[in-house]
């Protein structure tokens, strides 16, 4: 493994004032915080796919990263690829990495050339891995890319391709564990439909709870231990994605009786294209124990599409962190930065760029959750706010001990409510000064 | 009652071809389609919110409408209102009306004048149903409007506002149950948060759950026969309302273990407002047993709030129809008119050219509907599309004969895989040709 | 030129009882519609790019149309791709097409390989629109997909890349002249900012002010007599497209006082990202003087991006014909089906299909705009509403006559002041019957 | 004037750890930021209309706010509010209020009765501005809210509305001249229209010419010697307002030859609503020397309509303050909080808080912005990348030096054309670095 990075050290931390783009101004990983250092809150995961196999091509626009590999093919690509690769996480000290099955080796000429290829890669990551003490946060498969996925991988109408889709989940769960992979995800790629004119949901969606119960029984089988993830996602690439958002994937896996197999991996992006902010995302999957993993990137509000912007929002940072630490932090899922850099940026130290502006914003949240947490004014404001269901008839409602008619009979009684402010636009400006104080 | 409309007469059916705007095209009320009259397909209602207690104001100006009540107070107001409302129905031909506690009787001045209100008017209704026939098909409470549902009601942060929305509700399906209505409706209202940094979203939910259990408790007690229903909605009036889609209130009531008891009223607005079309929702219910009943109306795709138009897309209409068709219907359920008159067209016989528009696109989406269901063309496609799964290995993936191992041995065997095109476009054209041949 | 439809005849007229799909349903190219043929009104176009070089690639997947030049590359695949436009053209009854400079030449290893392959591809294709009689409705210029562009073209930060995509333009418009183009066509590609933080608005915004006036003179001194466009869009691919809308283009083209050598070639997609309506945009060019010619196809409001579906919404249809109608024809503009086929739709006779689809569309739409404004029930409407500025205090507003003081004293005469209804529904019901009637 | 706020001092500046929160935290009026007191870069206004005439009400509830003139009526409630009003600026050190002619006095029976409100009102506001020597920033007219114009103020097609308006126009500038008011605003109010079936956009667009024409006119015969102003707003009410974005507007005034006459007061939510940004419209608007003035707010992206929240988005306010610099100031403008409380927000000292974070974070936007411009590191990278325009064929195409023969024999002669990086990370990662250090 050669150093290809040769005029870039290890990334170090500098402090907030230093203005040397090669530093982190926040992240610092070994510093405590809420007990324990940051890089183990964060769990900083670089994502293969967009870091490694992007290529800045869009919609009106071919390639335009300049990238060491773009002359190469084949195996030799993928070595490269992977060498660059942990080399770039060694010198920003991220601990971990997630991929898709087709991101780290070639796809091969049919199924049995592409085990081959991935035994291949795997083996050679493996060193990658050893060498550098950095390990898998999860795998996962692309059954998206290929053409044979057009209408779908285990919901498409043709079942020979719901049957190609197990080979490569099969596959992709048997190198996630032997790479030590601490999760599995499903990402619905194209599990979705465009038209009811041509489309059968109810036999889609009862094939992809068929799917994901394999997957559960052939997880047991083989003895992999991670967690396995749903990744939600609306409108893309299918208009009507079955993975639409946290509560659309609950209920489906309730439906299916897989609910306790399953936790969310939940991406900023996604909620934001799914109209809800990554808050509200993180929020309910917390609440209702599912929060397992984080996508950290951004959209852009006024696009819509998934533009997978490195996350440099330091509102949303903030608000994240604290679903993080209420949350009990994110092990065994970690913080994967599925992110690209904008197709203008397309030289090699425009990953050290992003992938720095991104760490230190969520170093950032992280130091600023922690303070409000601690400090806990916000949390005071709540608890007071709803205090009535501590005693009285809130107590009451809550213990299940009154029904229509004895509420009917209190509120018979009461005179004009009084209610209370709720403060928003004072705790926006207290969030504010915890942001930039 | 008197007669107010003096210069128009009952609504009769003319035919495709009168230029009489105040004559049915299409909606042809006992014309039998597919085995039963249209009006028993449609069972079309009144909204008494929208129709008889909208103003015409919005966020920058004040009312418009010309009403013959703008004038009058109180109770007297109350019985104008049900009379011209009972008279529009009459010569409309609509046989239900579906009303909220607050639409029938002023609220007065406290719990106890409310309910005596209600009580009042509900006798004067009855007397006008008994008159003219019309039934009604559901009663909600309106547990939003009050400032004292600032902050929500069943979710309130505050006891005393759970227990009022509690009298509530109470007192709504009372009346409902009296006037015979064949469903009793859930609509969020302020269910719902604007920012996490006030809020406890767990207590919340779990307080709308309870508030739920409650209901479905009482409705037991006092002998209610009526569907319980729940309408979907996204955004309005709170950022976040729990409400959000389908799929949301379907993991809420698969959470609280309350499936069995009730089912989606699905408005079209609110499917657009949460990014999905009118049929998807309306499918994701009917797949899931649990299409209730329909609050027609159409969004504006171009504006970001709930316009409530009357319908008069036929697209969405023949979609929705087809929809409501393999649904077996819709009753007890039915179809209202949740839909405003436009600021602008602020004369009453606005209100006749509104429901006319509303009623006739519907009338000719049943009509294209059923053709497009008897004729087969699409539901050929759509089978021939799915064959791979009636045998061979699609076969054994629906019945639960095979796992990821024999999937994989299956995979290994095939070749390139064949898919079929979608041909969109080509149905498309072909759903163009049904509508306006 | 072989003939590749071996299976397809020239699509006929068979009117809207045939379930032939491969048949007219609604255009009938020689019918007189309004005193000449619907051919005439309508001068469609081929866009070779979508049509013939669309690969059917999205963010996710790539390419899955099943096209016989696949296998092909170079000089031998702009052959084989033109040889079966011009069939496509010819058996659809499609009498014009429109071209960017790469799609119908590969673009060779620089400047000047790529002028010789134009050029003789240009002579390839004078034949085939010799043999076939199509003509070329426009040319444009492909200044975006090429890394080069990734900052944009004449709005690049480097000069080369201006000087270079002036080339390019001098070139597009040589060979647009040589082929007899009726119009030459600007669409900005990537002419726009991603973010303020490193980019000089004025200075681009100048040089694009120069570059078109540098496009006007060179139209001059070649003595070329097309129309030139400017084709709106906003988002795409840059997020601040400069652009953005008809008014937008008409602002610029003002201030760089350019107002008279351009028209608006509008897009139905477009206009709709912009957040307009389609015949909102036609219309805001109409009145200006300025609709120049139409890129037909539409999107979908509930995703956020250009989806180019082929049109087939009759609504959309009909408002553009009126537009359409009003301005007297778009001659020597047309209607261009910029417009690709869904990625699920692979197959050859997908394409026949869906200009069927398109094609039948707007004719369904010309014949009913006709009937609206000859039978003028719309037309009166409006003018009668708009009467008070015939005569009176209206009239002296209109010439002129009377200043706010004049307005003054005529308003304190005024008692309560009488409007009339809109009466939107009744017209949208009224739209409705003309559509399906 | 009797002090209302008792408990309540004039709001001071205590610096970022502070906790009180009714003191500034980064609002410190008199310090120097490039050579001028905080105070004056800004020139805050308070808003009359959100402020002092705001209820609370939404589209689903009546109002929340607890004002202590809810009781009070006519002018007796004018005066409270005015009192009030003034005690608050007073508090909170703006200097500036500006109003619609309604909020400061009732409208009373017709328009005499009205002008003698506003001439009372008037006098009762002077005897408040000498006492506090707080300042009119603007006024402007409401020609919305009224019924009279449910169709449209100047873009009625009642030409007796056309006159009423103007009516209001001419007494609202007059007042405006007699607070010594620094410049008068237009706002479309309801000028656009809903659907093209029933309008005449090009005599609605004429006559708003026509009206803006006599407004420039009355304006030069009264010598009122402040700036005129539009403010782009699309959307609301109207579905096609006429004034979308500063675009539209420019061009607007370039047909009309009243370019020259007005300037643009931007709003940021309107921005965002038309899909730009806030820093976007500012930018367009100071490049073509017409960014006149401010209403500082902030939408809910996630949201579809006008939020008009208090402006703490910190990213917000420095990229608005780095084009106010840029464009050396604002005056005769401001900065006004065109802003209202949230509905759930309704307790008076909510108002106070609302100020409070939106003044401090401009302020914390005004000194970030200030040493982003004088530390250059921006400025320096954006002059680098386009360094290629100041000599060679740079400076021949920008001096108008080269057309597109010389450019192609020029193009001729380049090999592979070389781009660099935009680097839009980092400099997002160094914009945070501004933000939060």
């Amino acid at each position: 493994m050669m150093e290809f990075f040769k005029n870039v050290d290890k990334i170090k931390f500098e402090g907030k004032d230093s203005m040397n783009p090669m530093a982190f101004k926040y992240y610092d990983a070994d510093k405590i915080i809420a007990g324990k250092p940051m890089k183990e809150h964060m769990r900083f995961a670089m994502s293969y796919w967009h870091t490694l196999t992007g290529e800045g091509n869009d919609p009106f626009g071919t390639g335009t990263m300049e990238r060491p590999w773009n002359e190469l093919d084949g195996m030799e690509k993928a070595k490269l690829r992977a060498d660059i690769g942990f080399e770039l996480m060694s010198k920003l000290g991220i601990d971990y990495f997630c991929f898709h099955d087709l991101d780290i080796a070639p796809e091969g000429n049919n199924l049995k050339e592409k085990h081959e290829n991935l035994d291949e890669m795997v083996s050679y990551i493996e060193g990658l891995m050893s060498k550098t003490g950095i390990k898998c946060l999860w795998g996962t498969t692309n059954a998206f890319t290929n053409k044979r996925f057009v209408h779908g991988a285990s919901t498409s109408p043709n079942a020979d391709v719901f049957a190609f889709a197990a080979a490569q989940v099969k596959k992709a769960m048997e190198i996630t564990k032997r790479l030590g992979g601490e999760n599995y995800v499903f990402w619905g790629g194209r599990e979705g439909y465009e038209t009811l004119l041509n489309t059968n949901t109810a036999l889609e969606l009862d094939n992809l709870g068929r799917f994901l119960k394999m997957a559960v029984d052939y997880k047991e089988k083989i003895g992999f231990t991670g967690q396995l993830l749903i990744e939600p996602k609306p409108k893309e690439p299918t208009k009507h994605q079955y993975d639409f958002d946290t509560a659309t994937v609950i209920s489906f896996l309730r439906k299916y009786k897989l609910e306790d197999h399953f936790k969310m991996n939940i991406e900023a992006n996604h909620a934001t294209l799914a109209t809800h902010t990554f808050d509200h995302e993180l929020n309910m999957a917390r609440i209702e124990g599912m929060l397992g993993s984080i996508d950290a990137n951004q959209g852009d509000a006024l696009l819509g599409w998934d533009t997978d912007q490195f996350p440099t929002n330091i509102y949303d940072a903030v608000l994240a962190m604290i679903e993080v630490l209420r949350n009990g932090g994110l092990a065994p899922g970690g913080l994967n930065f599925d992110a690209k850099v904008r197709r203008g940026s397309f030289e090699m130290e425009d990953l050290f760029y992003s992938y720095i502006a991104g760490m230190d914003t969520f170093a950032r949240g992280l130091i600023i959750a922690d303070q409000i947490l601690t400090e806990g004014v916000f949390d005071n404001f709540v608890k007071e706010r709803y205090a009535s269901y501590e005693d009285g008839i809130g107590a009451k409602i809550v213990n299940g001990e009154v029904g229509f008619e004895e509420l009917e009979a209190y509120a018979m009684g009461l005179g004009e409510i009084e209610n209370k402010s709720g403060r928003q636009e004072m705790l926006e400006g207290l969030l504010n000064q915890y942001i930039y104080r």
